[in-house]
């Protein structure tokens, strides 16, 4: 439930209201704008018709938000988030690009390749040390040596660093080397993850499940925000769907469509959404038209070397060629790119 | 198989050799090239042993096309083709904006939509006569008073029609109306249709059906220039998935993917791919971001009282609007729009 | 819109009521029970107000069909129908079985392959004269010549023939030589063609397109039964997913579905629905336990030597096993195999 | 690699195999059998090479398994698993009905539902402490107390005690309450919890992910059996589509599928696999015919209040009808229900 504020209303009427929403068993929140103060009540909305809200002097107007999800939708919030991701703002006007490998091989294809993505204007570094694999014998992450690099190169190339997370347990040690947490595609729905992360105040780049739906990905973020992280970013990174061609089917039409219903940034994964290097720049061309604030891309110094997915990494050189393409588009959105 | 001759090939030699491979009982394709003379031979190619080309004194090198798909293919044919339609050039340097209502309804209405579009910029007019329904009770198209209502407004307007045909038997007169068929989706596998559209020389949009995977879109192209007709335009038009916010999953990672597979143009629909009006523009840009070399868009002069499609038509302002803001990735893509 | 008329309402009133249905420009239908009359009007159910039906002393009720199908959902008609295939009544006790090859290869192979089916107790007899085919390069059958064949050897082995048609224009002719009409999945949709079986009295097997709904079989079915022909079967398939490991995935739940909405009978292709012989036993046991009416299986004499399908067609010996292993799930569920 | 030793072979030629393949940095099997004893090497294969197994004098054969999962599929284990579920033989000739509320809420509410499902023949009570919701404010389950009630009542009942455990810091109190451990379709593919539970020796249900294939089911399975807990049942709960009529699609054929690929047992759920409760009976029965083990099914005693997935609840009066309408089907299955 919104509730909004005259003009006229004072800190206290507010305050005063929020302790009774607190008194009958609900969520207060506190969001004062420039004009006139929100509240809102989240919980079961039936118990509020007993403040009588509708006729209280200080009430303009109450509005029952009908989507599952409240702090995430943009009835809620009605401008656009900016998460400041070790210090790059995504969702403000640069168009952020994450790039790095797959997983964190080693220092040495750590270092050559954040140094080649950074030079070519990357604002932030990616890396995964514990890596979800479909089979117990395929290669699983390098695990904290794995974080140790990653935060070791990201501090040399001066860059932030995200990672993926996934296990509750892993969250303390993950925090203590990134400046982002990853929650990937399989642990979407991974309730207790997304509970523990919404415990942190960093952000945490929440990708969409192969088989949700984007009300179920906003769902999924409402968790975080219901913990008191506000700091999410979204990205649509494929789905699964009988084409098999490319590995997923990425789903552009998702990041107007969560634009339109969320204040929340929103990413695109093209090296995931599409399993084909050649895909990935074409892609990410129409993630910059289509208004996403930025791309998760996988680069790698070596790809035919990779330990994992080498057939959807990018050489460096097409990196630094695709960000040289993305220019013109990223000026025609308005946005800047470095 | 494609046979590559040698640059000392003459006309002659290249008759011979298509001479013999008649003989087999197989297809012979000419295709003269600047620099050397590629010849084809579709069919059961085990039998093409038997003339032991690879040995032969004017042929540089033989290739079997792997792909189910032959003359659609890249292999057979390096470079963009470029179809004209009715004088705009699909495929070529200028991006195509096919625009009109869902369904021909009235001259009235096909008249101020068609002005309309035109003025802002769009290169062809489409209009429906024969409107496949999920519903016998649902508004079928005026049929052949539609179409002259297209011919009329297309010739007063001086736009190139399109228009879809259902039906094998109506092919003849369509031919007669339009500038170019379209075979929908639910008709992208109706192979005698396809046949028969093969047969005439007139430009083909075929859309993607819902559960066709890109190769099966290039599969039923070949069936159209198996026929004799190379003037295919392949749209995309969205996928059927899980997904239920929108009506169906455009799938613009197909854009690039048979850029890369085959020599024709391809346009997409983002009206029907999204089924949500708002969402049209964003895709609309992100399809000009990935390669695409066109759009097919529904506009109506007023979607409110759209006998089908309303929902996802947009009215003219938004249709010029759109235009408008196409401009800087149409630039971007190095094209031109108008 | 459904009218129920009171038990003293005599067969003048109802022909009186049907008439001023008539006169508004609905469709009316007839549906006289046991207990009593019933009577529908089809189409625009606004304009009915005018006759105040609600207030007529002969009539009990009136109900809204709330479904885009009307002729074809229970409302309308709640008891089971029963269609005649050539004297093989599907949708009553017995358990059908429609059985042959994918396509008519010879005379040879159609009347081993039917001998065989019909020793092992199939009721009918399945053979393709016209296939639909992804590429144009395929077998695309034998046409007219298959349609000779198939007549003749269904007469030879006494059972009754179903073939499929794939275009209007052959309508008349398959007429000829099948006592039943099949529409294949890619032309589910093919509304044209749905309307011209309509116009026949045949029997129409209408299989559920590869990206269809459950809603969009029924009223697709519609289509048929608004043309004036009740003998529609319908008929599961398999759907498009992302599972690769079967061709399609048989949506069984869809059987039980459809019964509760519609009155029509419901057979399951276990063959094309999973694409691989040894999955064809148990899905055919599955399609008894769910209350389906019937099976349609390939056979092939010489499954290795198919010219279609060859690796989902069973062997004669592995048919006569199957019916076998049917015959206790058929019991089970109350009905007969033979 | 199976190393199948030849059947002069003795306990110590294969003990001195096992030696040289641990040597190696594999992982070694022994599977002695009544005929003859096979070995196993799991890992890098290609090392094996230097071990020149081909012509050891005591080794048969050496092949390959082409699968990614080893210990799970037929090949290395060709005889049919049963797991015993606290008393329990899935996978034997009883076929398993484990059945209860979705979520334990009260005592009341366990003690009423699992008397009636016991005396209805079921053999296995379920009942969740640990929701996973798709929305933080819907009911989240009980924990402890959950289990502490599931416990209590399945030792009053004498009904073993199926519960889901969602995350790894859970396992060990689940482990002190359950008979059974459930892996959640959203946690089919958190490969650290299967790690963990992989670790335990009591039973899995392990349920295919919405989005998972079959092959992705197995690999998942084989994460548990490589930690050494070869106690996995697996559980076909329906599949993601576009189908919006029912909850879920019930892919059936993936239980023939399995069966052939595999030796574990599989159960069917198919009241998470059609979301409707007038399907679950109908899919039971389906679920016996195609080869099922056993299935898994929700019942509650007032589903019109359940806190989660009352609509697709059986009440218990249905439950002992569909126990009954089963019994024929088992019989024909060639198995016992209770």
């Amino acid at each position: 439930m919104i509730i909004v504020l005259k003009p006229q209303a004072t800190e206290q009427h507010a305050e005063e209201l929020l302790e009774r929403i607190s008194a009958l068993g609900l969520r207060p929140l506190h969001m004062p704008g420039t004009e006139r103060v929100v509240l809102g009540a989240l919980g079961d909305e039936r118990v509020l018709e007993r403040l009588h809200l509708d006729s209280h002097p200080m009430v303009e107007s109450v509005q029952r938000v009908l989507a599952p999800y409240k702090l995430v939708s943009r009835e809620m919030h009605p401008h656009d988030t900016v998460v400041s991701l070790g210090g790059l703002d995504v969702g403000g006007s640069r168009f952020s690009v994450v790039a790095g490998p797959c997983a964190v091989e080693s220092y040495e294809q750590m270092s050559v390749t954040a140094r080649a993505v950074r030079d070519a204007g990357a604002g932030a570094l990616r890396g995964g040390a514990y890596k979800p694999r479909t089979s117990p014998y395929s290669f699983q992450g390098l695990g904290r040596e794995g974080l140790e690099i990653l935060a070791q190169v990201a501090r040399e190339v001066g860059l932030p660093a995200v990672t993926e997370v996934v296990e509750v347990a892993d969250v303390e040690l993950v925090d203590r080397y990134a400046d982002a947490f990853q929650a990937g595609a399989r642990n979407m729905q991974n309730f207790r993850l997304l509970r523990a992360l919404g415990q942190s105040r960093k952000p945490v780049v929440l990708k969409r499940g192969m088989a949700a739906k984007v009300e179920d990905l906003l769902t999924a973020a409402e968790y975080i925000l219901a913990e008191g992280n506000p700091n999410v970013i979204l990205c649509e990174r494929g789905i699964q769907t009988f084409e098999t061609a490319t590995r997923n089917t990425l789903d552009l039409s998702a990041v107007p469509l969560i634009k339109q219903r969320s204040h929340l940034p929103v990413l695109v994964d093209p090296s995931h959404g599409t399993g084909i290097r050649e895909l990935v720049a074409p892609m990410a061309k129409a993630a910059v038209a289509c208004g996403a604030d930025g791309i998760l891309v996988e680069v790698h110094h070596r790809p035919e070397e990779a330990l994992s997915d080498g057939q959807q990494s990018l050489y460096p050189d097409q990196f630094t060629a695709m960000m040289r393409e993305l220019g013109p588009f990223v000026a025609a959105a308005g946005m800047t790119l470095t």
